[in-house]
């Protein structure tokens, strides 16, 4: 099966879809629950499953450094290697490279920098980036692209965004000498493409990403440019890294305009609940992001009333839910005294049972989100969403 | 219900049988997976009911020092505090007290301890350990007893014995003036007994523990001195703690002859998975032990081949399940190579698929103990099992 994107129904700039992929379909709006080194942490896969998570988002970036993409490759890729019969979409090494590499050295050529894990160096290009992502096989490639902090002024981001055009056409030029001379079909796995890169998935599709900091003009260029290029579809990749919440959605209003209608829109990294209702309703398709699992882990559980701390100590003797409105296991199981004496007592549970649940409030608002699309009531549902949390609407 | 056993096969000296508890039946012999702090670390309630885990047991000491009794007795008791609606088995707090806490003084009274979390000091009794469990309602109380390290001599033995006798006797006085002045029946959750004890299980059963250390004459004491009093069912204590394993035996085949046959035996803490087999040989009912758990965190497998150390660079490449002939999710779903990057990588799920494999492993090792007890085999799959492991018998 290739890579296909279809919108099934509009509601003002909101889009509901099907993404079809290699390994099956994607219902969009879509959040992927990340999966950083292959595994959601604390989260069986049966229990993603269960939860309704269509796509998982994994990391090339760990998952070369260990247990290396050779040693994937010889497993038959990621599907086989984790046991996730799924979608994958893995991550360019982009972000995490400049979060968590040392001694990062950019030059033309790529990314010089050295492992967080053992300080051993290594070079990264655009066209390694495409091999590595070959050999895991995922769904959904990422090309490699160069991530700014926040702030940085027009005079960074200019050079940053053309040498991330300039190493997206050597991606793209990279992803077509291996998948298309030798014919898509060909490739049953375990199998060298003509360049001596074990081809793990035949179907792989690759994505661009649009960079341009928070520069409207920049944003448009680099959008444009991506486009040129042409792949399969494009995300917005540099934004959720510290910049005001009205900026992003201005960013994201704006570049979503320079982007195909046919093809998914892909918001790399975010974010807050409040921030996918916002993105929909500007044309966003996909996200991914860490906060419902990172937060989880530290105690933080989003509910339809907004955020809990379990740890706090107002919880000892709370015998609720964490949202009553919630039909998750945790939920339905759980008090929130019984959770917060297992985070309280360092207990692996409370890890699993937190994530299960903001999991599961991500995945059920996104299943919310494509209902009220379908039924052509996207502007109600948000703003109900919205007041629900008790936070003040953004008007984009 | 109240607390019952009924022997429905027996094999040479091992029985098989059904324990009822004021929340359900245990088949028998059993295995309790250890949810130390109300939680089996790594595993969900959901899990443990799906491998088929009858009865859970959780420990007095932690859950009296965090959240405490009250606060769970304030919830309604143990079962409905931590979710889970099966048997619950509560360790007194000898063993614990002897192995965590600091500063301990052993006393007619009791034992004056201070807490491992924050230094504050305790004094435990013998009644108040009964009053304790009382609040957490578990379905089966274990008296307050004294643990020796091993090894200790009969002169350190006998009056340890001696004294654990004698704690017996007034925590059963205790436990009657609890439950028996006033009737169980009248229990309904919640509800203060006239001592001025919340009892949250009307339904609750206590069992005497046998001591007396490596001293078999010390040990028929113990044995008749605590069946002189009369507890519901009988465990054999201070074992498992640094003695040969054929010392054990012999103290365990002792032991069990001195302990009523319409009674339930439980031998605490026992251990490696030829231990049960052996142990039931015995005459052995009960069994609970970290040791499927603990070493599934610290990345050892137990297989019908032996025990496998899934961090062993050996299977980084190996694509077999941990357990070939074990149908559990983690043997059914993921390679050993890939659950050891789980492990390498310090990942969650790395514990918990592994306490996964291990307590199917342990308990369906029961499963099959009980089968062949049923079906008149017994020695022939103690022999297959001892074979399958690798591992010289040990005949007691």
């Amino acid at each position: 099966m290739s890579f296909g994107f279809r919108v099934t129904h509009t509601d003002a700039r909101a889009r509901r879809g099907v993404m079809t992929t290699a390994h099956g379909e994607v219902q969009t709006p879509a959040f992927m629950p990340v999966g950083t080194q292959g595994a959601v942490k604390g989260v069986l896969h049966k229990d993603l499953e269960q939860l309704g998570a269509d796509i998982l988002l994994s990391n090339t970036y760990h998952l070369y450094l260990r247990p290396g993409d050779d040693l994937i490759a010889r497993r038959g890729g990621l599907h086989a290697f984790i046991g996730w019969p799924r979608p994958i979409l893995t991550d360019s090494n982009g972000y995490q490279m400049f979060s968590l590499a040392a001694q990062r050295t950019v030059a033309e050529d790529g990314v010089q920098f050295r492992s967080h894990l053992d300080g051993s160096a290594h070079l990264l290009t655009p066209e390694k980036a495409v091999d590595i992502q070959a050999r895991l096989g995922s769904d959904i490639a990422m090309v490699l692209d160069e991530c700014l902090a926040h702030p940085s002024g027009d005079e960074l981001i200019r050079p940053s965004m053309e040498r991330t055009l300039r190493w997206a056409r050597r991606a793209r030029e990279r992803f077509l000498t291996l998948y298309e001379k030798r014919g898509r079909e060909s490739f049953s796995g375990r199998e060298s493409s003509s360049e001596g890169v074990i081809v793990t998935n035949g179907g792989q599709a690759q994505f661009g990403i649009v960079q341009g900091g928070v520069s409207p003009e920049l944003r448009e260029e680099s959008a444009r440019g991506t486009v040129g290029i042409g792949f399969e579809a494009y995300a917005i990749g540099g934004l959720s890294v510290g910049e005001p919440t009205d900026v992003m959605y201005k960013i994201v209003a704006g570049t979503t305009r320079c982007l195909p209608e046919d093809r998914p829109r892909y918001l790399m990294g975010t974010g807050t609940p409040q921030d996918l209702v916002e993105s929909v309703a500007l044309g966003i398709d996909l996200f991914d992001c860490v906060l419902p699992t990172r937060n989880a882990r530290n105690g933080q559980l989003f509910t339809s009333e907004g955020p809990v701390n379990i740890k706090n100590a107002r919880y000892a003797e709370d015998d609720r839910p964490p949202d009553p409105a919630c039909s998750c296991y945790t939920c339905r199981t759980f008090s929130r005294a019984y959770l917060r004496h297992l985070f309280q007592s360092g207990e692996i549970n409370a890890s699993t049972l937190n994530t299960l649940h903001n999991l599961h409030f991500y995945l059920d608002t996104l299943r919310q989100i494509r209902d009220a699309i379908a039924f052509g009531r996207f502007e109600s549902f948000r703003a109900a969403f919205h007041q629900s949390l008790s936070r003040r609407l953004h008007d984009p």
